[in-house]
This record gives C-alpha cells, sequence and structure tokens, in this order.
C-alpha cells in the first residue's frame, strides 16, 4: 500500500488535538522486555521519545535489565543463593547490577538516543542520590525499597535540553547500593515528577481476561475494579507486581498509567498520538 | 483506504528528521489564492500552522487580501482611477484597505487559528511602525515602497507564545498609511527574520515549463536560472513579481525559498515535514 | 500670557508627587466622544498617554466606534433593523464593525501614537481571544455580553514595551465575532488587569446635578450614592450605563474611576498629574 | 499669576519631547556651590533629580564639599600647612575630608532625596574601591589623582533600583584614602558611565564674555574654543580647571556637558525639560 | 611549633562540615570593642569575613563607634549634658555620630575589606532609609529607638556581590537622623534579615559565672535561663542590655546568637568553622 | 601534636589568598592509581573536592580505570590479543570497559562523594556525545582517538550544582564505544572547558631527575624543557605519554598543569590552597 504524502500530512494534523494535550507535560516510559533487546524495537523507542521531545513533551526513560544481569552473573561464574526463590544479592552481585544497569544498559540507550539525533544524558538513582533506598528484607541483600525520590536531577536533565534515562539503583545514606525494581522505580518516579503519565511496556497486549486471547483486551481498569481482578485470578503472577505499581502511581497523583505491548513497534507513539489505545489503561475510581 | 494506528505512528516517525531540521527556526508563510478563500483550505492552513508551532518551529503568517478589497471597494460604490492598468490608492481608497486588511481578513484569520486551538495575535504594518514604507509612484497614491522592516514587534509577539498573522500595511513617519504587495512584503519581512524558510501559497503547481501541463514542474530554479527563464516566457505575467520576490528573499539571507500549490490541502506540511517537494524551491547559485 | 521656563520647571516638580503616585500602576482609558473625532484632542490624547508612559504609568487605550460604525454601515447601503430601538447586529453588520473597529480606528490610533513618538501595537478582543463573550439578547444578533477577560495578551504587549490600543471586538468559542458596548469592555478590562484606575472620555463635564449647569458638577460620588442619583433622575439617559459600569469596575477591584471631559485637551494629564478632579470620581462606600 | 491646570497640563506635554530624549540615559550631575548650601536650592536639587528619575532618567549625583571640611578642620584646631598656596592633605586632614564629604554632606544629601519621596544610596570612591587614586603632588599628601574609575558599584546601585549619591574619595591598594576634586571625578565617573550628559552646578550663570555682566553668556562652545578662550583671558581663575574638566568629559565620550547655574531653582529640570538652555553648553569640535 | 602542609589540608577538611552548615546563609557580626580597635585584630576580622564571604557564607558586618564619638566630640569642643548619666545627643552631636559613623568608621573598614581582597559597600541606616526609628527618651535628644528595619537595601548590596558594612544611624520621615544602639541594630537587622545567626564580638570571654574567673563561662544559655542570671546579678552592668538584644534576636527568629571574645584571632571563625564554642550561646527554650 | 582551633582559624585564613585565586576558576583533576584504590585515600579525595567546590571552584573529576578492567575481563575469562604489546578491544572488551568505567567505577565515585556531603552526577563521553572519537589504530579496535570534546554538557552539570564525574568513554556517530585513555582525556576536556588547571593525580612525587631520589623532584618545567628531559630519559616510560597530554594541555590554553602525588592525603588541597607545591608544575615557555 502506497500512501501519498497527503495522506501523511492529513495524519500529521490528525496528531495535532494529542500534540496540544501532551504539550509540555511529563510522560515516564518504563522500558523493558522486547523492546530492550530486539533492534528494531530499540530503534522504535528511541525515535518515538525524540519525536515526543521534539513536540513539546518531557519524556523520561526508566529502564531496569534482568536478564543482562543474569547473563552477565553467569558470565562470571557468580552462583546466587536464593530465599524463597528469590536471588539474594550479596556485594559482589550488587557490583555487577551497578554495571550491568548505570554502565552497559544505560550509556547504550543514551548513545542510541544520541545517534537517532536526540541528545540524552543518563542518570542512575545513585547521582545527586535521586533515589533514596533500604533493604527490603534482610535476607535478600542489596535488594532496595524505595524510601524517597528527588526529582531535582531528572528536573535538571530536562531544564538542561536532555532527554533523562534513568537506571534504577538505589543508594543509602551508607554509600550502600541496591538493585530496585524496574516498574516500582518508574511508578515512584513519576510520582515524585508529578507526571502526566507512566506508560509501562511489556510482552503482553495489556490486561487480559483470556490470557491466550488477545481480543480480551480491557481497555480501562479502575483502581477500584483491580483488587477484584486479582482476587478471580486474571491479573496473576508477574502481572500482579506491575498492576500494583499502577495502581500505586495513581494514588501518588499520575493522572493516566498504561500498560501496553512493546512488541509492537511504535506503541509508544500510537497510545499517545492516536486515537487508539493499544494497552491497558488504569484510571482512578 | 483504511489506514492503521501503526500507519500513522510510522508516518509521524518518518517526519521526525524533517522536525529536527526546523526545530527552533523561522518559516515565513505568504497567505493567498484559494487557500485564503475555501473554508475547508482556510482549515488546513490552519492546522498546518498550528502544528509547526507545536512542534517548535516559528511560523509568521503574512498575508494581503486583493479580492476582498476590491469587493469592499464596489460594495461603497468606490470608482476607482487607472493609471497603465494600476488602481490609484486615494485616501478614501487606503482606509478600504486598512479596514478589510487589517480589520476584517486579519482578525478572522486570528479567530480561526485561536479556534482550532492555537494562540494567536493580529499585527499589521502600523502596529510598532514595523513596516515603513514611502510612496512607490506618485501617479498611484499611497501604494507604497518598503523601506525598512523593524521584525522586533513579530519578534516580540513570538517570544510571548502566540503566532504572528500580519497585514501588510506600510506607514511613515507623518502617519500616512500604503498598501504594500504582500509578496514584497512577506519576502522583506522574512529577511529581516532571517527565516529559514519562506513559503509562498500560490493557485498554481509551481513554476511550469509549460503552464498547462503540471507533469512539467521545475523543482530546483537556481537564482542564476531564473533570469534565463523569464526571457524565455516560462517565467511571466503575475509569476514575474512573485519569482522575484523570491530571488530578492534569497538574496537578503532567506535560506529556503518555496511556490507551492496552496490549493492541495496541507500543502505547508507536505513541503515541511515530508520528503515531497510539493512545488517549486529557489536555491542560491 | 509669557510663561517662563523657570515657572515650567516648577510645575513638573509640582507634578511629581502625583508622578509618584501613579509610577508602575495601570490606567485603563476609555477613549470615545469628540476626542476621537477632532484632530487637535485626538493629537492631545496621544500626547497624554505617551506622557504617562514614559513616566513610568501603564496605559491602556480602550477604543469603541459607534459613528464610524454607523456610517460604514450607510456607506455600504445596509439597512438595519431594530428591536425595542437596539440595532440588530446580523453577519454583515459584524463584518463592518470589525473592519472599522479593529481595522480603521485602531490601527489609527495605533499610527498616531507612533506618529506622536510613542510604541503601540493594536489589538482587539479578537486577539489572544482575549475578551470571550456570548449572545447577549438573541433577537440583536451578534451584540455579545463578556463572559471573561483574559488580561494576558493586555500584560504581554505592556511587558513588551508597548502602550496597548484595544478595540472592543468579542469572541466565542466558534469563531463568532460580538460587538461589545466599549464602556463595559473597559470597564472589564480594568477590572481583569487589576488597573489602578479607569478614565472614561466623555462629552460632558462628568456628573451634573442640574445637566444644564457645568457648576453644579458632582466631583466624588460613593457606589452607595448612585442608586439615589439614578433614582432621583440626576443620572439618567445614557448616562445610566456608564455609570453602571464605573460602579462594576470598583465593585470588581479597580481602586478609582473617572468621568471626565474629553473636549478639554490634555484632560487625561489634568486628571492624572495635577491637583485639579476635572469630572467626577467613583469611590467605594 | 494664576496657572490654570490646563495650563499646567499643557507645559508637561511640551516636555514630551525631552523625556523621550533623555529616557533610559545617564546624567551625571556634579553639585556645589550654593546649590549644595541654600536649604531651598537642596531641596529644589532633590525633586529635580527624584522627577527625572521617575521619568526615566539614571540620574547619578556626584559631590564634593570644600567649604564644610575647611569649617570642620577650623572647629577641631588643626592649622594646615600650604604649598604654593594649596593646602597639605595630611593623615588627620584626610580624616576630617572622609568625614565630612561620606559621613556628613553624602547621608544628607541620600536623606534629603528619601524625605522627599525618592529612593537613595550614598557611595564614597572607596566603597567597592570605585576611585582608585595616586598622589598627585607628593608635597601635598592625601591630595589624590585619579587612575581609574570602576563603574560597577554605581551601576549596581542604579540597577537595583537607587540614585546614587557619591562623594569623591579616592584609595590605593594600600588602604590609603586621598581627597579628589569634585569637579575632576564628576568627569572622570561621567566618562566611565558613558554618560549622555553632564551637569555641573556652579554659582555664575555659565562662561560669560564679561563677567560682570550676565547679559553676555556663551551657550556653545566648541572644544577648540575653549583654548582661545583661556588664552584670552574670557575663562580665568577658578573657572579654568572646571572647563578643562569639561573638555576631558567630551573627550572621553560623555556626548553633552553644561555649566549651569545652581542658584536658580530646578536649574536641572530647566536645562533638561524645556528648550531653554541656561548656562553654557560644550561640544566636540 | 611546625605544622606541615600536609596537616594545613587536613585542617581546612575538618571545617568540611561547618562550611557546609553555613553554605548559604546569613551570618550578622557586631563588630566593636577591641577588635574594632587593635590593627591586628582588625585585619583578622576583615579576613574572617572575607574567607566567610568566599566561602559562600552571607556576612554583614554592624558597627557602632562610641570610642572614636566621645574623641571627636572631645576634638571639637563640644561639651556634654547628661540625665541619668547618658549624653545628651543634640544637633551638633548627632552630626559628629553621622560624620565619625558613616564616614570615618565606615569607609575605613570597608577599606581594610578591600584592601584584604574583598569586595564591600558602606551602607548606613540613612541609606534606602533602611532604619526608621523615633526619639527614644524627648530628653536624650537624638537618640532613636528603632521602629523597623527595611533588610532590601543590605539583601541588594549582598545580592550584587558586596559584604555590607552598616552604620547604625536611624532615620525618620522628616529628615532626622538618630544615634542608635549598635547591639540593638545588630540584633534588630539580624531578625530583619532572618539570619542564621548572630555574633557579637565583645571585650569578654562570654557570660561568666564568676566575673573574674575565664574558666567559668558558660557556654549555652538558653532564653528562659537569662531571666535568673539576671536576677541573680551573674548578669550585670552593660551586659545586661547585650544579654537583652541576644534574647530578643532570638525572639525575632535568628537562629543562634552568640556572645564571642573579639580579642582573640579570628574568634569569628573559631566560632564558626571549628568545634570550639569560644562563648556563650543563646538558644531558645 | 594537639592543634588549637585558634591554630585551625589562622590556618583557614592562611588559605585565603589561594580560595581567592580559584575562585570561579575550573579545576579538572585527573583521578587515577593510588589514590581510587586506597580507602582513605578515596575519602580523601572526595573530601578535597567537596571543600573546593564549596569554597567556589568547578572541581571536574574525570578518571580511568585500568585495573579494574583487566581484573573484570580476567573475571569472565576473556582472553585479550595483543598487537606491539598493546591489549585488541573488541566488543566484547568494550562492552566490559563501559560498565566498569561508567557503571562500577563512575557511579561508586558519584556516591562517595554524595555520602561525604557532595552533590554530584556522573557522565560518561557517551552522555550528550560528549567525547566523540574514531579508531586510533584498526588493529587495536575499539581503542579510540579523542575527534572533540563538547564542554555543554559538563557545564550544564555545574551550572545545575553538581560536580561532574566524568568517565573516559568515547563516541561515533553510528553508535560505537572507545576506550580512551584517561589522562588524554582528562587534557582534552581541561582545554575544552579552558580550565584555570589540570591535576594528575599519580603514584610518584612528579619528575624526578633520579628516578629513586624523591629528593630530586623538579618542581617546575617549562614545556620546551620536556623534549630535553625525554631525550635525556629522565621522562621515561610511562611518564612519556602522561606528561606529554601536559604539554598539550598547555598548548591548548589550559593555564597551569600539575603532575602531584596522589598517595598523600588532601594532595589536591596541599597543591591548590597552600604554599607548598608538591609535584610538579608545567610551564608555558
Amino acid at each position: 500500500m502506497e500512501i501519498t504524502n497527503a495522506e501523511r500530512a492529513r495524519i500529521l494534523v490528525h496528531a495535532l488535538p494529542y500534540i496540544q494535550k501532551y504539550n509540555g507535560k511529563i510522560i515516564v516510559v518504563k522500558y523493558g522486555g522486547n523492546a530492550m533487546v530486539n533492534e528494531e524495537l530499540k530503534k522504535s523507542v528511541a525515535r518515538d521519545v525524540i519525536l515526543l521531545n521534539l513536540i513539546g513533551v518531557k519524556v523520561v526513560l526508566v529502564h531496569g535489565g534482568g536478564p543482562e544481569i543474569t547473563e552477565m552473573l553467569s558470565k562470571i561464574g557468580k552462583e546466587s543463593e536464593f530465599v524463597n526463590g528469590l536471588r539474594v544479592t550479596d556485594s559482589e552481585t550488587i557490583d555487577v547490577v551497578q554495571m550491568v544497569l548505570a554502565g552497559k544498559i544505560n550509556k547504550s540507550l543514551v548513545n542510541l538516543i544520541e545517534c537517532s539525533g536526540g541528545s540524552a544524558v543518563g542518570l542512575s538513582g545513585v547521582d545527586g542520590h535521586m533515589i533514596k533506598a533500604c533493604t527490603k528484607d534482610e535476607r535478600l541483600g542489596f535488594v532496595g525499597r524505595i524510601t524517597s525520590v528527588n526529582p531535582k536531577p531528572i528536573l535538571d536533565v530536562i531544564d538542561k535540553g536532555y532527554i533523562p534515562v534513568i537506571s534504577t539503583l538505589g543508594c543509602d545514606e551508607c554509600g550502600n547500593v541496591y538493585n530496585i525494581n524496574a516498574d516500582t522505580a518508574a511508578a515512584k518516579i513519576a510520582a515524585a515528577l508529578k507526571a502526566e503519565s507512566l506508560i509501562s511496556l511489556t510482552d503482553t497486549p495489556g490486561i487480559l481476561m483470556d490470557k491466550n486471547d488477545a481480543s480480551t483486551l480491557i481497555s480501562h481498569i479502575t483502581v477500584c475494579e483491580t483488587d477484584e481482578l486479582i482476587k478471580s485470578g486474571i491479573i496473576s503472577d508477574g502481572m500482579i507486581p506491575k498492576v500494583e505499581c499502577c495502581v500505586n502511581a495513581i494514588a501518588e497523583g499520575v493522572r493516566k498509567v498504561f500498560i501496553i505491548d512493546g512488541r509492537i513497534p511504535h506503541s509508544i507513539l500510537i497510545e499517545t498520538l492516536t486515537d487508539e489505545g493499544i494497552g491497558t489503561m488504569f484510571e482512578e475510581g
């Protein structure tokens, strides 16, 4: 199918009300899953973020990096202990986490945005001691629970014209570094920034009534309904903590929270600049 | 033909390099012809201008209004004298010109932009004595030749966040008001603003080798080639002064000058945000 | 009578406390009547406004233009319908109103100030959609009632160093334009700007106990006293709506409101910079 | 003679072009002679300065204080040595100079301006080490020759909204304080500030062809003519150094320099805001 | 004893937490006693103030000048009347006070700071009419009681990068000047500036349990305890009004108030940048 | 040896002229060697940097990390190829370099500064594409030669109040990342920032005439003398490239360049804030 430029222009104009809606607002994108692995999807995210930035949206990219951490740990032959199925993060492990998140993934993402024509600066929760944390469970070591997020370093970086890319390390006053769950961090960061919206890129189409049938996507869920959906098992397993982060973000003042399918190219743009909701949107109520 | 939102997103992303190119730059749009008469085209121009504005382009809209002036003169039963086929602009006529340009067309255009979600302020060459002029030919009365353009009022209006809409009146130190050719004024204003580009909306596809065959469009003309094209009669009649304005604009430092077909919806966006040149582009050389 | 320069200097110094009083404050001048017709008076108003501007007073000029509108309507042979003696403003009429107010009178006034050495920019209620209005009475067509005044465009123009000259058009979200009574608009604008004072130029010496005897001028009226004066017929006819505007302006926070005689040269300066009150001042109470 | 307020307003308007001329410009007033002694004249100067300040002129007041220094020295019984008729300024004397200039005269002047409704801050050449000096003649002790003037403290005080009042002390890197001739200091300060004009208040009507006949006032002198006038004895005695300061100020870029009669009330206003030149104006050429 | 540079560096680093504590805060130093007489101590104070300024503390120096006033009065042979042992400040006396404080001491202090590499501007309570006062006791003449302190001139001077040096004159609307007790003025100034701390340099080690035994220094006193200490005679004579000023400063919001021994070189630095409290600190409670 | 607080204060005051000299200037510290390994020395550097920052010096910390990279490579069992004794940096190796430099060392350093009371943000040459590079030698893979340094991200971070900590990665337009020699990078960064001085922390006392005798330290070397010293073998081996960086930094406008002994605690402070030069200073000439 050939699309004429007249068609293209018309499409740009259709985006106008969406552009007006988000102009000057902050959108936090939780980056993860396939969108962080597949080269094409990575470029697609970078371009979405740059485009939003150019049209006046303040995009903040928050990333974790579970699979790459696991890969690196195995590379150095580190064998992890587990408590209740959760990996114990000892001193050597947190060093690897720090390297992979703040050194590898963060800078690669910054590099990708720069090479696509954007301007980015990478930050971790350690920079400006932005994410303060403490031990979540003493048996798990340096797995952190966020105690506070200082939005100043992020706003400073935005103010100077860069797209902030944030790796979710936490730290405490004694200099300990903690691994922080990226969904939780993104929600807390969105709240601290009083963001207009939080968009979480996942490897599912959103919340499905029937996990195996994409056509059963639930487009809107109110905060109240989530409890019921968890009880009934529709929201289950790994989706539960993600949904809890969404609910918390709304409770702390983020206007709109989305779980969308990061496997679809330009899913961020589709969600923000078209009339199509391509995932599940969480609302107050 | 149905266009999916995925397609839409891809199209937005394709516009990215063009958005980056014009970000923060000034584009002067000479508004005229059918695009100023047809209701659909008017809305299309308003939306184009607002969209460009939102994505960081500083658009300045310059308009004339020949047909509406003629209509108003006939309405009040004013019979004009003519010298060499040019209308003599006496005191009563310039009053009508001022009313129609600065009162009717200017404010209607501002109104249209505001109603489409943009923010606009209308200026005339009299405001801040922005366009200084003197008599072009004493036999023609208040038909003016521009002596200087003060870009400050336009930049002030941009700085405060409005899209400036300019009607092409001139004035002198004694308080006389002059009718100024809108093509000339747009070129001078673009030069005074050190604009990135000047886009002139006309009722032709651009410069055609064969006036009756749109497929003979000349996409690029260097300033040097225009002389030859005028001599050979390819550029003729009413197009000659338009082309001279284009050439002058380039001589005074405007980077790129376009004559495009204002009858095509969203022609401004097509020219600026796609890879299609839909008219004739004038270049130095 | 010869006045020495020593005398002149002394007079300038006498103005000092008045200058100090108004320094940095906003004065809205409702311009109308003879002062808008007589060439000498027009120049006198322009100079007063420029002088006040130079000594640090932020003057805002608001004008209507009834007589010129009537003249233009008759010129185009438009016959108006009347309802209860009020002209019905149909679509063709509002077009003429817009042209005369925003095109002719507004720009002529701007031109006059510029030629007298001041710096002015003309605005209408349409620019920046500054004056929002709706139909006052459906039988009267586009005669508007103000629903809100956005002071931002006026303050922006002041901030950039220009004297704002405002024609009293209103507009709504659908793009309709309305004719707004200039006294009402001036009062609403003064209120929206939190002006120090509102000065209304009229063709009377102020409120007179005996309409035919200028020596019976009432210098001060409290808001409370106006009711009584209207009931007793001392304030009557066309003066009633003017007085109501004054009372409303005070109710909405304008500190001082004056009705002064615009037929006296430099009446604005006399009122603001000397100890003479040359009209009627309205006060709270 | 009774002056009506209409007359007053007309006079204010006559001042308009002069106000426009000086708006935003710096005028340095060298304050001295009778104008610094007579209570009425002092108040007149204070009001002139405040008025000029309010209408947008940046006035800088520079004062000396010879007679009061002499009086104080006699009060403490200090007997001065003289070299070639010039008083030797020893350590005890410069202490008295400092006290009288920076303590008594400076603060009294500041006080007078404040009590008249202006806002003033007193500075000496010691503050911010604004006036750097060295010994003029080793036999005279702490009589200084200016080596440089740093305009920053003066501009800082203006920028914060105060009228700067400056006493003409100098200082060096070792902490020595010097008495500086006030005419010289005013000229150097005017030059350092790139002042529009320097007005020197004296006890004469200006430069007279015949010293005893005020009607022989020379209104304009070019720099070139001064040599001749000195040679011919028309400029003589104490007027010679004053004239030299004027000539130097012009040489260093001050546009206009005046010697005016400080004994005439409001002489500063008469000189700046009327068409009357009441003293002698020095011009380049 | 030789101190190595390694030792020096270590000492600088030890000051780090103190520097961090005071960074960006205002400290008012009441300067008086021996520290204002002894040449070495004067230089020591100047250097302390400059050092604090450089490390980001906003130091305000407030001085009186009793002994020099007395000396000057005796020099001019002025015999003062006394009421209840207090000197009557007549018109001639206040002139001397003004000269000595604002002319001699203030400018000498400014000069000393400038010569030591700092940047200072001297102000008196008359400048910007910063200290408003009225007669304290009609029998004492121009001895003033502060009615208000306007912190703007001090903050303006700090904002422009100078260390403000303030002589404690007061003034009223009529132009009268008053001698103000420097302790009182410093306390009021500290309160008006919402200072972090007020440090008073005296000729005692602080409040002593036994006036003759420096080892009985009371390091901390709460506001409540002062009453008891006055009643019991431990705080007595000239120390009583000093202590009352300290108590008042705390009551008006100054966080910490110190009376320290100005006879110890660099006592200001010792108090602020080391762990040693070298005087008495007053606290709330 | 007990040092009294009086002594401490005196020492702080002795630092005054040095503080004044560096106030507002940029100092680039090349961090490396033992100072980056020993825990005590690391804390000492952090405190030095924070102290300098607080007293108004803009410190930029640049670090490499050779030993930790080697250690990590060995941990993952990576065997490196060597060309002429230089390690070939293949794709897997540069990934490790990026992780160790930007992830481990950079964030640990930021963390250390934050925990010591400073405020820091870590940057790499990838952030804002600050360090542009290309391949130095195709046989060595991703070992980079700097083509340009963009100082904007560093200045932005300083402007927002943070101490920038920089890891010396380079990047190119295609997204390749390069390992950059830290000495070279520090010199280029100092030049791009127009730094006042560049201080390189090493594990030697500086340039020694006799490598084995610390007492033969050369305190000052002019750029001209370095050639001779290299030829004569006094500067040899690993010191040669370090010295070349120093010489280049001076050639590109850095005022003063030092090689100092990072093994001495607080060596940065000793060099900058005392009269002792503890290493070798390179000067123009």
